[in-house]
C-alpha cells in the first residue's frame, strides 16, 4: 500500500471516530434522552461536527486526494479516493461562506416549519423554502453550471439518476396504480378489518419483535432493538446496528412491519465486507438501494401470503383471544388492505408510490421555478385528489407534513419510491433459481439472504449505485417489474 | 472578560464537546450496547480521546493558562485557570513516552486481572501490578519530589487529604467499628431476614425506582432511569443526569437502594450553578465529596427509622403478599443487618468502611515498600480476619475482587469511606436547625436538600475540596460525628 494510501485511512478513521460519536448522541437523543437535555447537546455536536469539517475540508485533505487518486491500485483503494472526494466536493466547492449561511438556514427553517406545521400556518415557512430552493439552485450550479439544478441534487442522493429516468419511472407508476386504486375501489372484494382496533398487549407484540429479529437472522450480539417515536436504523459500525421501533397498544402491525423494514436496513449494514470497516465505503450505498432492503423485507416477503401464513400460528399463540375467529388469509388481506390516505408514512403499498409522485413532481418544478412556493399547497392538494382522489383538509396534513423540504433535503423522495422498484425487479429474477413462496411458508430466509448479500450486501459503497441497482436487478432496471407485481397481488387480492 | 477568558472558555467548550462524547459511548455500552460491539467502539474512542489529549496538551494551551492565570478577574475564572492547569499537569508532567507507556500498561492489565479474577490465579496480575505500582511512584516524584509518594496519590483524588488525616480517621473507625461488631454478634437481638429472599415482580420494584426518584425530586425532563449491571450516574452535563438501576428479582431492596444512592449523586450535579456550563468547574468536586452525597440519600435518610416507616404504606401496596405479615420496624432492621462479609459492594454500613480500611492500609504498604505485590494476598487474607472476622476462602473473593488498582487507581479507595464521614456530620450540624426526622416521617427532602444545595451542590468543583468539606461539616471535618452515629444507631438496632 502507498504512503498516501495509509494516510488517507487514517484520515478515513478518523472521520469515522466523529461520525460515530455523533451517531451515537443521535440515537440516544431519540431513544431515551430526558426531555430536558437539548441544550447541552446542540453545543457538543457544534464542536464536534465543526472539528469533523475541519479534518475533512482543508488544503491538505485536498493534496492528499490527488495524490491518493495516483497511487490507488486496488479496487478498494480507488472507491475510497472516489468517495472521499465527492464528500470533499459536496462541501469545497460551495463558497466557506455560503455553506455556513445555508446550514444556519436549514437550522432556522426546522423549527419555523415545525410551528407552521403545528399551527398549520404555511406562511410562517415560505419565506424559509423559497430561500431553501434558491440557495439550492445556486449550490447545484457550483457542481454543474449547465446542467439542470434538480437534476444535480436528484444526483446527489442517488449517483447517475436522471430526470428523464425519474419522469419515466413515476409514469409508469402513475398509469398502473392510479386506475388499479380506483378499480379496487369501485368493484374491489370488502377487505375484513373489524379485528384490527383491538387491545395487543405490549408484552406479547415484544414476542413478536424478537420472533421477527430471529426469522431475519439478526444476531442480538450485533443488533440492538430499541424504542423510538419513529422507528429508524442507524449503524455504529459493520458489528454494531441499532434497530428501533413503536409499540402501539391498538396496533399489532405497526411494531410487526417496522421490526421487518428496519430489520431489512440492518441486514444490509451487519453483511457488509469487514475489510472495509473504518473506511468511507463501509455504509450501504444509497438511500434508494437501501430502501430496496427494507421494503423488500417488509412488503415483498413481510406481506406475502406465504409469509403470513408462516407466521400464522405464532400470531395465534401469542394473541388467542384476539385472533380467535380470524384467518391467516384475513390477517394477509388486511395489512396489504390499500386504502388512498393523506400521509405518506401510513401509506399502504399500493398508495405509498403515489404520495412520493406528489412531491417528485412539485419540487421539481419549484426547483425549475415552473412552480412559485405561494402556489405550493393548492398545487398539492390538486394533486392529492387527482392520484388519490382525497381532499386535503389543511396544510398541516398537506404540504406541511414532511420535515425533508425543511432540512434541504430536495431530490430526497423519489429515492423512497425507487426502492420499492428495485426490490421487486430482483425478486423476479432471483425466482427464476428460488422457490421463494415456499422456503418463505417456512421461515426460511436463508437463500434470499445469500443471494442479496452476493448481489449488494458485501459492497457496502464500494461500486457505483448503478452498478449496484443492476447487479440487484439482475439487470436494467425496469419499473414494469413492479407495477406487474403490484397489478398481480391486488388483483388477486380484491378479486377484481 | 479579557481575551484570554474567552479563549480559555472556548478552549473548555471544545473539551467539554469531546468528554461528552466519552460520556454518551460510555453510556451506551454500560446499558443497551450489543455484546459484539466493543471493536468499532474502541477504534472511535482511541481517536476521540488523543484529538482531547492533543487539544488540551500543548505548548499553546500552556501559554493560554499562564496568560489567563494573570488575568483572572472573577472568582470563577481563576478556578477554571486553576482546575485546567491541574488537568494540564496531571499529563503534562509525566515525559510523554512514560505517560503512553502506562496507559498501555492499563489497557493490558485490567484484562490480566479479569483473567486472574476469573481462573483465581493472582500470579497473572501480580507482574501487572507491580509495574502499575513502580509506574505510579515514578509519576508522584514528578509532581512532589519531596513528598510520600502514596500521599501525592491520595491528594489527586482528594484535594489537599494527608496520610495523617487518612491514619487518624481509620483508627477511630477501627477503634469504633471493631468492637462494636463483636458486640452485635455476641450480644446482639436476632434481626428477622426471613421475608426478604422472596419473588419482588419487576414491575412493583419499577415502581419503587419512581416512587424515590419522586422523593428525591429529580426531574425526568432531566434525569433519566436506565439499567445496567452495576449501578452507576453520569452526568452529559447540568441538565442531563443518567444514572441506572438493576431489578433482582429476589431482593427488593437492592434496586431501592441503588436509585437512592445513585439519585444523591445526580441531585449534586443536578443542582449546580449553571453559571459555569461548558466550564471545568461544572461538575462535582472530589470523589469523596460526590459519595458523602449518594452515601447520604443512600443510608442516612433512606436507611433511617423515619424514612423507612414513612416508606413503609407504598412498599405494602406494592407487594401485599410478599409484607403481609411484616413491621415498618423489621423492615428498618432488616435493611440495617450488619454481617461481616467478604466482599465490599455488598457490605451494610457499618461493615462497608471496615472493607476501605484493609485497602487503605494495603495500597499504602505497597507503595511505600513496606509490603510486596507477592505477599499482597497473605496480608489482605489476615486483615479481613483482623477486621472483619472473615476467612477469606481464595484471592477471587480476597485480593483480587476490586477493579481499581489494575486501573491504575491507587488512593481511591479512601474517598468511599470519607463520603460516609463527611455526611455524618454535616446532619449534626444542620439538625440543630432541622427536625429531618419529623421531615422525612412525612416524606419532605426540601429542606434537606436546600440546605445541601447551599452548602456544597451550587458551587460544582469551584471550590476547593478542603472549603466544601468545612462548608458541609459546618467546621472542621472530624470522624467522631461518623462513629457515633454508628454507634447510636446500631445500639439501638440490635438493643445491645
Amino acid at each position: 500500500m502507498k504512503p498516501s494510501i495509509i494516510r488517507l485511512r487514517a484520515l478515513e478513521k478518523q472521520l469515522y471516530a466523529y461520525l460515530y460519536a455523533m451517531t451515537v448522541i443521535d440515537f440516544d437523543a431519540e431513544t431515551v434522552a430526558p426531555e430536558g437535555s437539548a441544550d447541552g447537546r446542540a453545543e457538543a455536536t457544534e464542536v464536534l461536527s465543526r472539528a469533523s469539517f475541519d479534518l475533512l475540508v482543508n488544503d491538505g485533505t485536498a493534496a492528499l486526494l490527488k495524490e491518493a487518486a495516483a497511487d490507488a491500485e486496488t479496487e478498494q483503494e480507488r472507491a475510497e479516493v472516489r468517495n472521499l472526494q465527492r464528500q470533499y466536493d459536496e462541501i469545497a466547492r460551495i463558497p466557506a461562506d455560503e455553506y455556513a449561511a445555508f446550514t444556519k438556514l436549514c437550522s432556522q427553517s426546522v423549527p419555523a416549519w415545525t410551528k407552521a406545521k403545528r399551527t398549520n400556518d404555511f406562511s410562517l415557512f415560505a419565506p424559509y423554502l423559497e430561500k431553501i430552493i434558491a440557495a439550492r439552485r445556486a449550490q447545484a450550479r457550483y457542481f454543474a453550471p449547465d446542467r439542470d439544478p434538480y437534476e444535480v441534487l436528484l444526483d446527489r442522493y442517488e449517483k447517475g439518476l436522471t430526470i428523464a429516468q425519474c419522469d419515466e419511472f413515476f409514469a409508469t407508476l402513475r398509469e398502473t396504480i392510479v386506475p388499479l386504486l380506483a378499480d379496487i375501489q369501485t368493484r374491489g372484494k370488502a377487505v375484513r378489518t373489524d379485528f384490527l382496533d383491538q387491545e395487543w398487549p405490549i408484552d406479547a407484540q415484544r414476542r413478536v419483535s424478537k420472533k421477527i429479529m430471529e426469522l431475519w437472522g439478526l444476531d442480538p450480539a450485533h443488533c440492538y432493538l430499541a424504542e423510538s417515536e419513529h422507528p429508524f436504523t442507524t449503524e455504529f459500525w459493520r458489528g454494531d446496528v441499532r434497530i428501533t421501533t413503536h409499540y402501539m397498544p391498538r396496533d399489532i402491525f405497526s411494531n410487526l412491519y417496522s421490526v421487518a423494514h428496519e430489520g431489512g436496513h440492518a441486514l444490509y449494514e451487519l453483511n457488509i465486507n469487514p475489510d472495509y470497516d473504518y473506511t468511507v465505503v463501509t455504509h450501504g450505498a444509497t438511500m434508494g438501494i437501501h430502501e430496496s432492503q427494507s421494503r423488500l423485507f417488509e412488503n415483498l416477503v413481510g406481506r406475502s401470503r406465504a409469509f403470513v401464513h408462516y407466521l400464522y400460528p405464532t400470531l395465534k399463540e401469542l394473541f388467542p383471544a384476539q385472533l380467535a375467529d380470524v384467518s391467516a388469509e384475513e390477517i394477509w388481506r388486511a395489512v396489504n388492505r390499500a386504502e388512498p390516505g393523506l400521509i405518506r408514512t401510513e401509506a399502504d403499498e399500493l398508495t405509498y408510490s403515489l404520495h412520493i409522485m406528489v412531491r417528485y413532481e412539485l419540487e421539481k418544478a419549484l426547483m425549475q421555478g415552473t412552480l412559485a412556493v405561494a402556489d405550493l399547497p393548492a398545487a398539492w392538494n390538486a394533486k392529492y385528489k387527482e392520484y388519490l382522489g382525497v381532499d386535503v383538509p389543511d396544510d398541516a396534513h398537506g404540504c406541511l407534513q414532511d420535515i425533508h423540504w425543511s432540512m434541504g433535503d430536495i431530490g430526497y423522495f423519489p429515492s423512497y419510491a425507487l426502492g420499492s422498484a428495485y426490490g421487486a425487479q430482483a425478486l423476479d429474477d432471483l425466482r427464476k433459481t428460488n422457490d421463494f413462496d415456499a422456503q418463505w411458508a417456512n421461515g426460511d430466509m436463508e437463500p434470499l439472504k445469500a443471494a442479496l448479500k452476493e448481489r449488494v450486501w458485501q459492497w457496502g459503497s464500494m461500486k457505483e449505485p448503478a452498478w449496484l441497482v443492476e447487479s440487484l436487478c439482475g439487470g436494467k432496471f425496469d419499473p414494469h417489474h413492479f407495477t406487474d407485481y403490484l397489478k398481480k397481488k391486488y388483483t388477486e387480492l380484491y378479486e377484481l
